[in-house]
């Protein structure tokens, strides 16, 4: 039988590099060490939402619809609907994840151009980590618009962002707020974004898979923005501790005016890009979170979460001063930066039983600022505490 | 407010056509007709499963490692390791769903070539549905090889799928059993394709998700024949009548002789870029399949299934017998195809109270044979029965 090596895969699978994440919550495990690198809770999904998972199980077990069970469009209709933008169940298709939805926003706004040269999509650096890949994988070219760190924190390069924008520019990505640095996006911030997207028209994908986790004032919706262009990216993980169950979702822009059947469209479009990556998401999770959305909602349970992570997070903040290292004071999402200049996470993650993420992570065009490093605060206090010390007993050395 | 109607999606959204298969399954819907078109299960998951996921909720439900759950690789690999192959954990990469796990291959092994052109990968025509915009999404060029009706049943072309090999082609894609023909292959069908994709330096992608829906002899795993070339896709979702919970796994080849590292590179890179599409597939339901693999195996579930499923063929194909169509008898899978000349499965599902799919649906560049339809019988016998009632009823018109 002959025995050959077959040839390589694709050139492409230079782009499948592990994660930072990956590679860091290995290490951790590896070393022992805390872990308040990649972003997941430590603790259990509420009790609501597994209760709906045990009662309804053998009650959804077969394909839904692409688009997703009708009672989770539904109810995430229900759920996005605010007082300045109403949504409708047909804008919404259910992912496996926010990262397949931003997977199949890649795919259905950007890749190459009649002309062969890629689309230019704007977003922000430092930047999580799929964005790039996602859009080089689909022919599209990233590229990155500055966030500036001042005194007073991360501060978005508008100025850079407008220079930027060129003929071939086809979207521009918000994530907010912002992973890693926590930002939330002002009104005003935002309001200068839907004007550069207005004049130049642009597609703008808002991901705000932390939408309801915020410490000061609450991040306004691109959507009441900008409606007619808007894409909202979210996830039932993110909001309710179960980063596992892979249910995010997709709102397609607000119809406008008498553009109803443009609107639906697009969303129908939208859903038959996602249908060739998975078809459709999770039958049995998309039934427990439309039952726990509105419970969520109803319980006070995002209340609980921003009062519990905010207290985390300032634990963490005020321990990370009192260890000399400057901290960007969050103002959303669940991690957090702060400048340790000299600071080698690899060497820490193994000789002082920590681990974080090392700010370059986030950098592929510009330099990181040095020192810097992202921590999760989703992780109990105690761990939050343990973390301190350890890095205490590190720095001292 | 400007309310500019924002510019067009990508022009590969022409691509994100809505699948026959729903829009049947809705006009099932909407005319109150008997379903024998999409291919779920009517009934529930096994009653083991369903408790596994309800004993173990809770205790998983935040990211697996992109590769997915240690215990379902590792379970995954003692189920489908065979006297003839041994599957280790490393070499598998859970998906969400095995549409995401030919999406998954269809990134690592073709595209776009060094020159611009398209890579060939050759597939069998009829074919199912999603393959082809997969190959067109990844910049790949699908190459359809034809399987022609005889009075013996389906049979693949092999002359003409050699006649079609070209310097581009890249990969050939073998769905065993067949959708929608039933056929399985034959030991010197696959034995043959094996011998040309060795001689081409061919990739194997073999959709085994209907590995164990057989009626007689067993398909033999494509990784059985060239471990060393073949990835090898399957379905939590078809096993176990629980087509909703997206558990799909591509088997990437074995080591080959001294290759242990370049097989692992494989492995890597395609979990690599799965984790671009979804990250990781639902943690809580890995967690249940997990644990139902090795009970279904040793429960026999698998020999009830093929019996239940075996009966339920034999019922509709001997009552389309009886109306007067020519039925092809399905070596495996849930489906099977008939000949009714003339008939318009539109117009039958409107006015016969029946859906089922045109042949059509899976015919892109050949012709369907006239009156080709296929159907499911993954439904219960009373389904079937009333089926064939409004069949007879229909044609008596």
């Amino acid at each position: 039988m002959p025995r050959v090596a077959p040839r390589a895969l694709h050139a492409r699978s230079a782009l499948a590099a592990e994660s930072v994440f990956s590679v860091m919550s290995r290490l951790a495990v590896q070393y022992g060490a805390v872990n308040l690198g990649q972003g997941f809770p430590a603790g259990s999904p509420p009790e609501f939402l597994l209760e709906a998972l045990k009662t309804q199980a053998g009650a959804a077990d077969q394909y839904t619809a692409p688009a997703g069970l009708p009672a989770l469009r539904e109810a995430l209709a229900a759920d996005l609907t605010t007082a300045a933008a109403v949504v409708r169940p047909e804008q919404v298709t259910v992912t496996c994840g926010a990262t397949e939805a931003m997977h199949a926003l890649a795919d259905a706004l950007y890749g190459t151009g009649t002309d062969g040269a890629g689309d230019e999509v704007l977003m922000f650096e430092p930047v999580f980590d799929i964005y790039r890949p996602q859009a080089l994988l689909s022919g599209a070219t990233p590229v990155l618009v500055g966030m500036t760190l001042t005194p007073e924190g991360w501060q978005p390069d508008l100025d850079g962002l407008e220079r930027l924008v060129t003929p071939r520019t086809r979207a521009l990505l918000v994530n907010n707020p912002h992973n890693p640095t926590g930002h939330v996006f002002t009104r005003a911030e935002l309001e200068r974004i839907v004007q550069l997207a207005r004049q130049h028209d642009l597609w703008i994908i808002a991901d705000e898979v932390y939408d309801e986790l915020y410490f000061g004032e609450a991040p306004v919706p691109l959507r009441e923005l900008a409606p007619e262009r808007t894409f909202t990216v979210g996830s039932a993980g993110k909001r309710l501790e179960a980063t596992g169950w892979r249910i995010g979702w997709i709102v397609s822009p607000a119809q406008v005016a008498s553009q109803v059947t443009a609107s639906q469209v697009i969303a129908t479009q939208v859903t038959g890009l996602h249908q060739w990556a998975t078809f459709c998401a999770p039958t049995p999770l998309q039934s427990a979170v439309a039952a726990a959305l509105p419970i969520a909602r109803q319980t006070g349970f995002y209340e609980d979460l921003r009062a519990s992570y905010g207290a985390r997070m300032r634990l963490l903040a005020s321990g990370l001063r009192s260890l000399g290292l400057t901290v960007q004071q969050p103002g959303g999402s669940y991690f957090l930066t702060a400048l340790a200049p000299g600071l080698d996470p690899w060497h820490l993650v193994e000789h002082g039983g920590l681990a974080v993420i090392p700010g370059s992570a986030f950098y592929a065009e510009g330099s990181a600022p040095d020192g810097l490093i992202r921590l999760a605060f989703c992780k109990p206090a105690s761990e939050i505490l343990r973390a301190l010390e350890r890095l205490e007993s590190y720095l001292g050395r």
